[in-house]
């Protein structure tokens, strides 16, 4: 069956290291460490996890210089381009520049002077490195000038964080510097939608998509689901962050869940699809499912394992599974692809639907 | 600041109960319960616990008599309306809406008789019980004639699940039915957004948003919050159901957050707004979030918390927040709408961030 797609807005293409942002390639997955810079060997292994789990670039804070000079070993080791998190000190991104970092993460707003700016932006360009020009909202309302600070406060946030970036891009384009991507970040999900269309529409830069302080892993992914997956399905982003307080490893999991639900990457290892459990369900739905999933864990060929409680969705959705279970009156029945293939008792249901899908992928 | 607001579809409105779909009135949150509807206590003690979560209407499977004969009781005790979903047999339609059900789900695709659909359609409109008529990408597609079978399948999916609801709706529009809710739900995170963009486009009845089979809850908020979530800022939808298998009580959490986040419902209680956490972190911010969480669970008043690990995002994100505690070499400092209030030694925050929630509410 013809399914609806995504039509991605053009962007340019931007490299960071063996990765392409923009210019059709697919969408990449980021997170950021939450060790200190600073010691790279618990930098590294967290690294490591995160790129097991999928990531495709990882960002590292350097707020001091014990964590720039870790870099440079970093960056050797890393199985993923790295970029760094400048904040305040313009050091840092020279620094991280020297080091190999693949991309900089900048903020012109908390380095006020643009003459360190531009030592970025020349260093960056000398070195075939990009950068990320960020605004947050907590960055866009003047805090010292009473006057401004009103005026800014009467203005719609998204329009304001729109003209902080086209001000800060000024430094860039007066440089000829090209390899940019730009973000725009806000707690507040409409914000983040309303903000990115407007960038999409005026700049042709890729775009890293995100919501700050989304927060734990439970709320958070809601929240930015929501936001970015709103962006992605208009085609908005190139590349994006799910974040959460704590442990960054939830979000490579959230961020790739995101991509293969708007089939905007192709799913790895096996999808299991379970009904909505109800009073009709004939058997844990819900157990089954997650028995499957991690009987499965180890399979890195897609395919869609459909666990079905009754015969009501069962049957028909089942059609559209490579393999599918459906439960009723103390036995359940295999289709493949649609088609019935046995009954087995409901007690031996996992274990032949495990045999069934590493049949089906040869392993 | 003005933020973006979301500008709603018009639909007409439907009473479910003392529920208004449509017509303006706020998106509801509807989950669907895993008990055997004919064990009246079980199935009353988890719409209980549903309503205590802040579900507005609760949904049960009727698919034998023993069920549509519990109904009386389970309607008559229930703080919220009892919505009977019902497949295969018009008769349990019939039960249900004679036991007080305010709503009934029929999906005509499994009710072959169009008289007995009519009779439905008759007891419903003297009742005044509203019917939400859906429609699955499981039952668009013929199953009996291959030539049919064949067309069906080479067309777009969202497609053909307009042209089947319209076919439903003939048996609706005959009878001067017009109390409808219509949901087209599909896995596919893309057809829902797709399918639902069309139907709202030519009807205006209330919509029921939904993903079929998304998962567990783990998967399953990512691919319901983006599907859902895109469609809700585009204004379309009037009630939802996000959907797990297994306990329902989560789908109500994540229904609630998703309305949350996009401010189409005002929060309960304290909102915690928590930094990602980075080498930059100067505390544990997810533990410190999380037990400031559980401290304030009991608050009804909405609050928005901040818990921020460092300098570069805290004071600017805390000035959004009704109070925020921003980590600094060894003590945080605590605002108030953005003014600093106090600094405490970092082993106190918790405690002081509570006291001042708790202050500013005046509890």
């Amino acid at each position: 069956m013809q399914l609806p797609q995504i039509q991605r807005r053009k962007s340019r293409a931007v490299r960071v290291g063996n990765v392409t942002l923009g210019g059709g390639a697919p969408v990449s997955v980021q997170s950021m460490t939450s060790t200190v810079t600073a010691d790279a060997q618990a930098t590294l292994a967290q690294v490591r996890a995160l790129t097991s789990a999928g990531v495709d670039l990882v960002r590292l804070a350097v707020p001091t210089r014990a964590d720039t000079a870790a870099l440079e070993r970093i960056v050797g080791e890393s199985p993923v381009p790295i970029i760094a998190d400048v904040h305040f000190q313009a050091e840092r991104a020279l620094e991280a520049i020297a080091a190999g970092a693949a991309k900089i993460r900048l903020n012109p707003g908390n380095i006020q002077d643009r003459d360190q700016v531009r030592r970025v932006i020349d260093a960056a360009g000398e070195a075939h490195v990009a950068i990320r020009v960020g605004v947050n909202e907590g960055s866009v309302v003047e805090r010292r000038d009473t006057a401004r600070r009103q005026a800014d406060l009467a203005k719609p946030l998204d329009d304001l964080m729109v003209e902080k970036l086209a001000e800060y891009l000024q430094t860039f384009q007066d440089a000829g510097f090209e390899d940019l991507v730009l973000s725009a970040k806000s707690h507040d999900a409409l914000t983040c939608v309303s903000v990115n269309r407007k960038i999409a529409q005026r700049w042709d830069y890729p775009l890293h998509l995100g919501v700050t302080h989304a927060g734990t892993a439970q709320t958070g992914s809601i929240r930015s689901a929501a936001a970015v997956g709103t962006l992605l399905v208009e085609g908005i982003g190139d590349t994006i962050r799910i974040s959460y307080a704590g442990d960054p490893l939830p979000e490579v999991a959230a961020g790739l869940e995101l991509l293969y639900s708007l089939r905007l990457r192709p799913r790895v290892g096996a999808e299991l699809v379970a009904c909505p459990t109800c009073g009709r369900a004939m058997g844990d739905v819900a157990a089954m499912a997650e028995a499957v999933r991690c009987a499965l864990a180890d399979l890195a060929e897609p395919i869609t394992v459909a666990v079905m409680g009754c015969v009501v969705n069962g049957p028909g959705e089942a059609a559209n599974a490579d393999l599918a279970v459906c439960a009723g009156d103390g036995k359940v029945v295999l289709y493949v692809r649609g088609k019935p293939l046995r009954s087995v008792p409901i007690d031996q249901a996992v274990q032949a639907v495990v045999e069934e899908a590493r049949k089906l992928v040869g392993r």
